[in-house]
């Protein structure tokens, strides 16, 4: 049992920590949008189209979660105000970004000046799922390469997701995808989430998500 | 510091594990491959494809780890002499196999009746890296649509593997994938691990690896 009392305490501290980060967006009237993906489905791409898609009167901080490497803030940060890397290498938990790692980005980030922060978990459909970071969005980014059954495994962050994105939609002459198998999957697990077919690619989407993005921002 | 000395601990205890399961498998002349990859690489598809390249005249025994769900062990289990699956969730490490989810397995596979075990680890690029089962090889199974960056991103994976594994090579018209830099990335953490371009759709590159994998069998 002992592993598991400490992993619960790890959990409970997080989600103190969370709360904290959350005060801290909410006193700002700033919108916090935890993004979280398998490896490659192109959770990067994404956060810069979502940038295209909300267009430059949106105010927008990136926070990047990545083992290692700055190669993701290095891609984003001619497109927002500020962006924040951090590598969680060597942290306890290196397999996903826990709210004390936001917390401590959240102070080199102007909060006030900003209308919307993008967090860009790290690469892994398990772990993400299980720390609250205080934001207000949870979203899922699959891609179609990755298979119409990722639900059915990975069912705990489909079901806390408040928006699924079903990326590289222009593959899916390519590759075998049903998506009302998928669509069907997902609603099992979590009856309210919009979905968004998109292409990173191509641009096929972005505008219908950035306007749901736009409407999902506190009233100032 | 106490969170990073109980990762230690469950480490150690980890490794005196995965000592007695390679002790097992090489008691009964036994292969055993753990193969890693992201979500949705496709590790079943390439777990059925080694099957088939190692031919009618091998022995094999496989088994199936993810969260939840048992939908990879029903796919293989025509094909092969045994199957095991373990479903991680809420076990202390849900995100990756440990050597005591595959000393448990041992338990229910014929090893005497077997010349290779393959183990599809959890879908992850991170936690399995971390974590010893006692294997002689291990094979990461990296797809096209991910992107060439993945080594960049996920080096410890890549710096312990025995072969990597280029699935979905037949989406190669239709991706953004160098070939050229990725192969460079690996080498850079990696010198001696050989690559495999495959496509478990199409059947490219399965008689090759089925070939190679064939010969680090040990001597009987």
């Amino acid at each position: 049992m002992r592993n598991i009392e400490i992993v619960q305490g790890i959990l409970d501290s997080n989600e103190a920590t969370a709360e904290g980060n959350r005060a801290a967006f909410d006193a700002n009237g700033c919108l916090a949008v935890n993004v979280m993906a398998s490896p490659g489905a192109g959770k990067t791409s994404f956060i810069l189209r979502t940038i295209e898609g909300l267009g430059r009167d949106t105010r927008i901080g990136v926070i990047e979660g990545d083992m290692v490497s700055t190669v993701d803030a290095e891609k984003v940060q001619d497109a927002v105000s500020a962006v924040v890397q951090i590598n969680t290498k060597g942290m306890p938990e290196a397999c996903a970004l826990v709210a004390d790692m936001v917390h401590v980005a959240l102070g080199r980030l102007p909060l006030d000046e900003l209308d919307i922060v993008l967090i860009e978990n790290v690469g892994n459909l398990l772990c993400p799922a299980e720390f609250n970071l205080g934001e207000h969005l949870r979203v899922v980014v699959s891609s179609t390469p990755e298979g119409d059954d990722k639900p059915l495994k990975y069912p705990l962050i489909f079901a806390d997701a408040d928006a699924v994105i079903i990326n590289k939609s222009d593959l899916l002459p390519y590759v075998d995808f049903d998506m009302d198998k998928y669509t069907r999957a997902v609603r099992n697990l979590n009856p309210r989430a919009p979905f968004f077919p998109m292409s990173c690619k191509t641009g096929e989407g972005v505008a219908e998500w950035g306007a749901w993005l736009r409407n999902q921002r506190p009233n100032r």
